[in-house]
This record gives structure tokens, C-alpha cells and sequence, in this order.
């Protein structure tokens, strides 16, 4: 079953090349190959240069033999997408949404949306498989959000059920971060080398995504990068929405960055967030931003405050984790290099020294757009996943449209 | 190549059962499987039950087709063992040795100990390879000591060529906490149903093994786990022996409570240390542990005070990496239970209550012998793995000693 991923993997490969690959016979490699053409997955690519006998005929996924759905939930919006099998977008939409509407109204508007999408192209294939970012933390094996604080309503909420119920293909949805993280090391060629790496978001909330070995590590209870609610010294007290006190969020999150703004804006320590105090009548994380991009000293201090505050805790997860990359992304990050250039200060003072040797911290190469990317390749990482595509693809019989009861844990009922 | 490391991770399956496991077609895997009896590697261990037609043959691996030595250096001492195929240790033998004598005094001895055990088999199988673990971080993909502070003389040293070369079989060498953590995984059970887990040493040094999905996560330099030099609010300007202050290491190792136990001892806030640094000169980590264990209450609260320290920074560990399963292991966790409910206390109390869900925090289940098991199972793990193994294992020609120029990386020149 290796053989479709290893032509995904490489595209222009040859029977040669398989064979010496995978470590098959090349009976058995010309076998599967002449199969994987009969099923419409793998197409001819031209002639490689010949090594002494016949040229051997390049290979490549026929792309186009599948659709995938990628869906990204924020907090306040929401981006769906279609990709063919090479994860390469074709169509995508993006509309406002409130999460706490809950799974209903807003997986009703994830579902129309999709099937807007499947219209416009004039003959879509199969679709191959549904991947789901939501902003909290998700039972990866489930499929279901786990008491997820910012989403009333989704606690255990069937999500992979309903959406596979109404399309027939088979779901996986996973944490945010985790989403963008696997974007990120799928579609950023500086990711992918580094192999092992932290996709740390600063936005409202505080999160990471851990990557090892190119795969997404999300714990037992898929709740691993669940930064925000760690103990920082210079917390102390400070109430946390948690219910707890001393989180790093509490004092580096968007909403800590409000607070100590409107606290400027009102001591007359900053005369832009004074002004869009007045003009507003309050202040959140997006003004310090803008403040901070028009050079505002008062709100560049307090970004550059939060750096150092994750920064101090990264450092530690540096140690720990030894990662060859961390990705910052979130709406705090942007403005700016004020938190890029505390974080790195913080990390480097701090870890250990062998730790940042190969350490490069950067800003997200892809942005926002890394959480599709990132859902699409949830869909994509598992269908080709050797062990699962063997249930899917029974040699000898047309393969196409996979068997929805699949995926990594039971389907629709 | 699935094949073998399916029969020797499930003794007693069938080829039905191989056939529906690896998605091979039932052809293949008879070729595999007879090729492997060929070479002596797999043989037939009774009968199946019937499911219909003839009962099918059960196979196993036959573990005494090879060798393989486990070697596992401490700062003091070492053992090195040798184990078959399956990681049973068939002999071992512990010396006391000095790490700081350097590389060719401790390798000699290594070399001398593994030729000694050789010599007691009768007929020994070949050596199939050597696994090394040491105090210190190595490059694992090079396997050589990467500036080990308690090493020295070892900074780069090509362990695995001269280990190679001398043997003529493939060396992996990895820092002894991931050995450890490698050990509890695949020879404690609790431990490799978790999964993810992280084992934490505290002993002279603080570090930890992180284990996700059964691999061991090494990180880029191959420093993950090295926890003993974060900052923690509490070591405030305590100098480390690693030149930095504030360290965990620096108030939670064993040269803290050493030091903590003097103070004790002459301020007269301990009879039963007292007692010990006047018959000694000098007080040990052991002496506070040995005093603990007589039930001196000072001694039993600074073990309580190292394992707070030390769990105020598994909780934020634990909130990010989300383990099933913590393990404490080393010199200073095993007089009674005073750490390990002090490190209990603080995880379970600064958590992120999701992650805390399933944890379990134990004492190590194989304690010492970890490091032996580990050893031997950093060979078992790579040269089964599939990719190598077939380089190793040509199809059609008998096999049984490996190729010593495979390996994750170079062997010998």
C-alpha cells in the first residue's frame, strides 16, 4: 500500500526508483502500479532518462481523481475550502461566524457552504474526506471538542458524525493550532526541514502546536501546546478566565493586552489609545496592534512586554523540546517585529545553548491561509496513510470514492 | 519487510492473520515468510485453530538467531549486557567506572566487558548490533557526545566507528534518560500502553525522556529533555554548575540537597544528618535520602521541596506535551514516597485539568535495569524497522549477520 504515497510523496518517480524505495519486488511494485492506473489514482508523467535499457515511465497521483474539504473555525470567522489531492485549493470561502452560536447553526453554514463550493466546479470527484479546524481543544480519536472554553455547546458534540452523515465521506477534526501547525510544516518548505517544530499563536488565547518527526503530536487527551494556562512568576495574582490565577495568558493574551491599554489610554500614557478609547469607547488587542504600527512607544512596550512573557515560557519548552523551528502566528504576532524580536531575545538568553544552535524563530510564512492548508492536509496525511489506504483500496477492485465506515476511528453510524 | 516485524512484535500469528495486518496479498507473504524461515530468522511454534480449513502454522521469531550487546554508562558505573532477538538479557555484568576517565579508558572497558560476556556463550549467535547510553547529550543521527558537562574528553568522540569497527556490527549511542524512557516503553506495560509519556530523572542532574507514539522524540541537536536548566522562580540567583543562575537543577538536584543538608546539619536542624557528616566529612544526595528513609523529618522535607520544584515544572510540561503516563526514576525518587507525592501535588495542582484527565505519575517499574533494556532496545527497534531491514535482508539471499555499513547513519570507515 506504500506504493500510491511514495508516488504522492515524489512526484516523476519511476518503477525503479519504487522498487529501490520501498524495498518490494519489482513484479510486485509493477502489480500495484498497473492497478493504481486501472483505479484512476496514478497517471503517466513522461519518460525519465534511461539508466542502460527501456526509459522508465515517470509516475504521478492523478490529483484530480479526488476533492478534499478542508473547514477552518475561528472564534469569529470562518474559512472552507475544496483542494484536490495534491492539497492544492481550488475553491474557498470565507464568512463571518460566531463559535458560540454553537455546532448547529455554525456546522449548518459549514454544510451549505460546501455544497456551494461542490456547485461551482462543473464535475467534481468524489470527495475524499472532510478535516476540521475548531478554537479548542478535540479528542482527536473522537472527533469531538473536549470542554472547550471559548465554544458553549460543542462540549462532546458529534462533529465528525453530522458532517460525514450528510456527505458520506469520513471527518477529522483537531485543535486550531494543531491545525495551523500541520500547515505550516505540509506547505512551508522551512518547516518541513526543520521536521521538528512549535507553532505558537498568540491571539486571545495563547496555544502551541507541536510537530516531531513531521507528525503532529497531540498527547493522550489531545490537548498537548495548552500554553496559556502554564504558571508565569510575573502572573502572580492575576485572575486568569480560567478560574485559576497566574497564567501566562492572563497577563500576554489579547485581552491582557486590552486591559493594560485601556489602563494607558486612561493615565494618559498613550495618546492613540486615548484617542481610540474616545472614538470607541474601549480597546482590544487590535488597537494595541494599530497603535503599535503607527509607531505608538506606550503600545509597542506593552507587545513587546508580551513577547518577553511568552518568550520566558518558550524558553523552557525550547529546552524541553528542542525544536529545529518555532512558527509564531496569531492576530498579536503581525504588528510589527516588536514581539518576534522579544520572544527571540527571551528564548535565546534562556535556553539552553545547545538547544538554539539550530534554532531559528520566525514568523508564520503562510498566515492565516496555513489553516486551511492545514485541514486539507488532515484529510490527505490520513487517507494516504499506508495501513488505512489498504482498507480503502481492496487490490483488484476499482477503488475512487473511499469507504466512508474508515478513518481512524469508526465512522458515521 | 513488514513481515518480520510483525512476527516478532506478535509471537504465534499466522500468515491469515499476517495477510489481513500488513494488506498484503496472500502470495507475498508466503515468499516473506518462507524466505525468513530460510534464513533462519523465523520459525513455526505449533498450530493455530482452525477457522475453517487446515489449521494454519503460529510463527515466532527465532530469538536466538542473533545478538545483541546493551551498554549502559552512568557518571559512576556501568553495565553492560548482552540480549537476544527479543531483549531478553542472557548475561550482564556491572562495574564501577568514572565517566571523567574519558572515552578510551571507559570504551576499553566497555570492549573487554562485552568480549568477557562473548566468551561465557557457548555458541554465540552474531552480534547484531550495539546500543549505548551515556550521561550527557548526544547527535544522535552521528551518535557522538555533543559538549557533555560531565564528560570530559568525550566532546564529539566517534563512539559508534570505534565500537564498529571493533565488533564489526552497527552502534547507536543516545543519551541515557531517553535509554531509560526507551527501557520503561518497551518493557513496562503501563508504560507502553500510554504511549506518550515523559520519563523524569532526578538525581545528580534533572532531565527527561519524551516518548510520543512508542518513539522517543529526540528533538534537532538531540537535547530534548534537558529540563535541569530552566529558569524557576524560586532557584532566583542560585548559581548552576552550568554557568547560569536560577536553574531547577540548582535547587532540586542531588549537589542542592547536598548542600542543603550541610546548612541543616550545622545549624543542628537534623540529628540524623548530623550524625552522618560528622562520621563522613561530607554529605551526599544519599545521605538525605538514607536519613529519609530512617524517618528523619528535615531530610524527608527537603526531598518534598525538591520534588515541588521539580513538579511546578512538570506542570507546565505536562500542559504542553499532554503525556499519559510521568515516570520518576533516579537516585533521589526512591526514598520513600516523598517526591513522588510532592511532584504529584504540583502537577495535579497547576495542570490544565484536561491533560491531568488520564495522567498517572509513578515510580519507575524496572528502576536501573531501564537503562540495560533500552540499551538493547535502541538496536532491536532500528534494525527491525522496515526500511533498513530491508537493505539488510536482500530478498533470496540467506541473511543473519547484518550489513555493519547500514545503520541510521555511516557505519564504520
Amino acid at each position: 500500500m506504500a506504493v500510491l504515497d511514495a508516488i504522492r510523496s515524489r512526484p516523476g518517480t519511476t518503477h525503479p526508483r519504487l522498487v529501490q524505495q520501498l524495498g518490494l519486488g519489482r513484479t510486485v511494485v509493477s502489480q500495484r502500479v498497473a492497478r493504481l492506473e486501472a483505479a484512476g489514482l496514478v497517471a503517466q508523467d513522461g519518460l525519465a532518462p534511461s539508466s542502460g535499457g527501456r526509459s522508465p515511465r515517470r509516475l504521478r497521483l492523478r490529483r484530480n481523481a479526488g476533492l478534499v474539504a478542508g473547514v477552518d473555525i475561528g472564534a469569529t470567522g470562518m474559512t472552507v475550502g475544496l483542494a484536490d489531492l495534491s492539497g492544492s485549493v481550488l475553491a474557498a470561502s470565507r464568512e463571518a461566524v460566531d463559535v458560540a452560536d454553537g455546532p448547529d447553526v455554525v456546522l449548518g453554514r459549514v454544510e451549505r457552504l460546501v455544497e456551494d463550493l461542490l456547485a461551482r466546479l462543473p464535475a467534481p470527484p468524489p470527495l475524499w474526506g472532510i478535516g476540521v479546524g475548531v478554537p479548542g481543544p478535540v479528542e482527536f480519536a473522537t472527533s469531538r471538542p473536549v470542554a472547550p472554553p471559548i465554544m458553549p455547546g460543542w462540549d462532546g458534540y458529534p462533529v465528525r458524525e453530522r458532517l460525514a452523515g450528510r456527505f458520506a465521506a469520513p471527518v477529522w477534526v483537531d485543535n486550531d493550532v494543531n491545525v495551523l501547525a500541520l500547515g505550516e510544516v505540509r506547505a512551508n518548505p522551512a518547516a518541513a526541514e526543520a521536521g521538528d517544530l512549535l507553532y505558537v499563536k498568540i491571539g486571545t488565547g495563547i496555544g502551541a502546536g507541536l510537530v516531531s518527526g513531521g507528525r503532529v503530536h497531540r498527547g493522550v487527551n489531545g490537548c498537548a501546546g495548552d500554553i496559556g494556562h502554564v504558571a508565569v512568576a510575573e502572573a502572580g495574582a492575576v485572575s486568569c478566565r480560567c478560574g485559576n490565577v497566574g497564567c501566562l495568558e492572563a497577563v500576554a493574551g489579547g485581552a491582557a493586552l486590552a486591559r493594560e491599554a485601556r489602563r494607558l489610554a486612561e493615565r494618559g500614557g498613550s495618546p492613540a489609545l486615548a484617542e481610540a478609547l474616545a472614538a470607541r469607547g474601549g480597546l482590544t488587542a487590535a488597537d494595541v496592534t494599530a497603535a503599535a504600527e503607527r509607531g505608538d512607544p506606550a503600545a509597542r512596550a506593552l507587545l513587546a512586554r508580551a513577547g518577553r512573557l511568552v518568550g520566558g515560557t518558550l524558553a523552557t519548552l525550547v529546552s524541553f523540546y528542542n525544536p529545529g523551528l518555532v512558527v509564531l502566528g496569531g492576530g498579536v504576532v503581525h504588528a510589527g517585529d516588536q514581539v518576534l524580536a522579544a520572544v527571540r531575545e527571551s528564548v535565546y538568553r534562556r535556553s539552553l545553548p545547545l538547544a538554539t544552535r539550530m534554532l531559528r524563530i520566525e514568523l508564520s510564512a503562510l498566515g492565516e491561509a496555513a489553516g486551511l492548508t492545514g485541514a486539507v492536509h488532515l484529510v490527505l496525511d490520513s487517507v494516504f496513510e499506508a495501513e488505512r489506504l489498504a482498507r480503502w483500496l481492496p487490490w483488484g477492485s476499482p477503488a475512487g470514492h473511499p469507504d466512508v465506515a474508515c478513518g481512524p476511528a469508526p465512522g458515521p453510524a
